[in-house]
């Protein structure tokens, strides 16, 4: 990796090196997305089938959804592999559940003016997980166990069939576990399409989430455009990317490793290393330890493409690294600093922060129980990760009594006449006539 | 209102009453709003300039944002109004207040394995309010109040002037009021713009926020698309719509009324009453009180359109009347029915309620301390509301003891072989085995 030192480098040099690689236009994209979505909500199943037969190769598949319950054949794992899942799906419900509203929000504004607020879950949601020749059970439990805790009624997967039209048991003993209805046996802009108008023999959904290629991300930025669609998404997507804020008493190699990690994802993943006053030799250590592991690792030829755009900036304090981080605002924010949960108050902006030397990013990836659906390109700035509150909306109330009405009534009369709405004014000023008429 | 009554209509009639108006495509509107997005975008102050020019016939104007503090006789207003101002501010500041989380969220998963959630503010957020004939002073303390009270650092309204250049004292009072930097003196996609990219004298925001016409829509649909604008939106907008459920308790004006003040927004507004179990003198009685109201109101015009599209749904029963509302889900739901709070927890999809005959809508349009900024066209079924929490974003966080590695280690390992990425499982191995190679 490039390093860069900001006590020498101009601004521009380390603003430079904190940009993301830049992305394809959507719009690019969009142009080969369309038809296919247009066909799919035109002509339903049979369409979707031609694209998973074209696409997946999978073409003896003959219907493109396998419906709950799912055969007991079609999700059977090594037990240590069922094991895993079962731990990761207990701490990511615990920690879902804990985000659950105990009761509604009643706030008493004015004397008999109440205001409510309170949380109900989105019916039907879309779940989409990659598949193809990787097998992702673990994007399948971060989306599919807080549409469970939250309540949501329909839970509907997509996921690209394998070419002998099956689905990777891994996912379907999860669709199982979270009781998902159906899992649609489709994947880019065809499933989404799916998800979004429904087909004949696939339910329409509320709203979709999960990761994808940039043929998925299209396609949901399509239908989430679509008011015909009334459907809507979790959040932009984009490649993976992981900032590392390290000083003079963490440990090299566990630095090498996380960035690696991060590094294996793909070629577009981007990985900073911030060094706080490190000398020549502790970032050589670091270097060492990078060049050492990589070797040993299967996926050697991602990581260099990766750590081919990624960068060390050499600061003087942590005041600095966590200026530059804030202004990153990395999806992945590791702290392998001494006292570490001290800087975490001075994070303004990161998708999720792995706090001291025995947080490597992968216990979030998989089974801590945060979710690892998380804001990239810098959306940590305004975006979320997916959280419980991705599956439910809030509603609002008002409720009144006529002293209520009494006490709030001349300020809304007052700005309804502001505003030129006289109707406005008029359903306020005939309730408080008749209070009045009626010595109430 | 034409009348439906459901016992005997068939049930594609009562779904083709409860569609709503169809919308104009985006794509036409986007023809439009692309080139003055561009033009902005690449030469800034003045092509924004050059557009309020245009559009605003505000030819004066030599600056396009005016920067606080705000001159005090840009603020002078009727005491009676800054009252009214003054009591709205402090009710939906009550309200919003209570929305904060009072301390992190922290979750013990797994023994020593700590998962945690807790919320920043969103640093700049740009707010758009209406304006040109209109004076909107409730839009801008909806968005204006909650991004205070949420600690937002920069905000910046944009509203179009008058054709004398100024801005309606109203707004700059609240403006001031809130804490708000800088007043950009534009509306249409050219303010959009502005906030999304920034110009020589506007700061770039994070966020875009409030209500507009089909151009402001598409225009945050642009820039929320747009990675290089890094900026997202509150929600889709539409034309406003209500829904009022009533039964034989229900005072025939109040009904009216409040139908009345939802139907002069505009002729596109959405008006639909679910009468329950009424004769048809009950009926009639309320479709007087609509005739007679309406004759007295100077928005005659707006109020005749809507009235055009919306209808009357006659129902056996309050489950039934629940059922329909929950499909339509409105943006304001009214339930002018007995026991109307026992029905709140029946309603799934709905942006606000008002219960109960002292609640009239324009007690949340304007002061009760409910935000306004709703989700209309059916968008209340995946949608909140603006809250606080539309000004802030959330960051987890996990922290490990030595022993919480170990317990959640090996299901991050087996689950990352399952995945394939080495990297991944060897950020977790090297650190048991360091634990074990020093005893620890």
């Amino acid at each position: 990796m490039r390093c860069i030192k900001t006590a020498t480098a101009s601004p521009e040099t380390v603003r430079d090196a904190l940009q993301r690689p830049s992305q394809k236009s959507i719009e690019t994209v969009m142009g080969i997305v369309t038809p296919i979505i247009k066909a799919v909500r035109d002509e339903g199943d049979e369409a979707l089938l031609r694209y998973t037969h074209e696409f997946e190769k999978a073409t003896s598949l003959d219907s493109p959804v396998l419906k709950a319950p799912f055969p007991p054949c079609s999700m059977e794992l090594a037990s240590e592999t069922a094991q895993a899942i079962d731990i990761t799906f207990e701490n990511i419900r615990k920690f879902h559940a804990a985000q659950q509203e105990s009761h509604p929000l009643r706030v008493e504004t004015m004397p008999g003016v109440i205001c409510s607020r309170f949380s109900r879950p989105i019916e039907r949601v879309g779940l989409y997980v990659p598949g193809g020749t990787a097998v992702l059970p673990s994007t399948a439990l971060m989306l599919g166990v807080p549409a469970m805790v939250a309540g949501c009624k329909t839970i509907i997967i997509a996921t690209p069939p394998r070419a002998d039209g099956s689905i990777t048991p891994e996912i379907v003993y999860i669709a199982h576990k979270i009781g998902a209805q159906a899992i649609v046996l489709a994947g880019g802009a065809q499933a989404v399409a799916a998800l979004a108008y429904g087909t004949q023999s696939i339910c329409k959904v509320d709203k979709i989430l999960g990761p994808g290629n940039q043929f998925v991300t299209a396609a949901k930025v399509f239908v989430s455009n679509d008011t015909n669609a009334a459907v809507s998404i979790d959040m932009p997507a984009g490649p993976s990317e992981l900032l590392v804020i390290a000083d003079r008493k963490s440990n090299p190699a566990f630095v090498a490793s996380d960035l690696l990690s991060q590094a294996e994802h793909g070629v577009d993943s981007q990985v900073i290393l911030i060094a706080v006053d490190l000398s020549d030799a502790e970032l050589t250590a670091i270097e060492d330890q990078l060049s050492v592991q990589a070797k040993t690792l299967p996926r050697a030829k991602f990581i260099h493409g990766s750590l081919e755009h990624s960068v060390t900036l050499s600061v003087r304090d942590i005041e600095e690294a966590v200026t530059l981080s804030n202004q990153y605002a990395p999806e992945h924010l590791i702290l392998q600093i001494e006292n570490a949960e001290q800087v975490v108050p001075l994070i303004m902006n990161a998708g999720s922060i792995f706090i001291g030397e025995w947080a490597p990013e992968s216990v979030g990836d998989y089974s801590a129980g945060v979710n690892h659906s998380l804001p990239t390109y810098g959306y940590a700035k305004q975006y979320s990760g997916v959280s419980l509150s991705s599956f439910t909306k809030h509603i609002t109330s008002c409720q009144l009594t006529a002293q209520g009405l009494r006490n709030v009534g001349p300020s809304v009369m007052q700005l309804a006449k502001t505003e030129g709405l006289d109707g406005h004014r008029r359903a306020v000023e005939l309730r408080i006539d008749y209070l009045n008429e009626n010595g109430l």
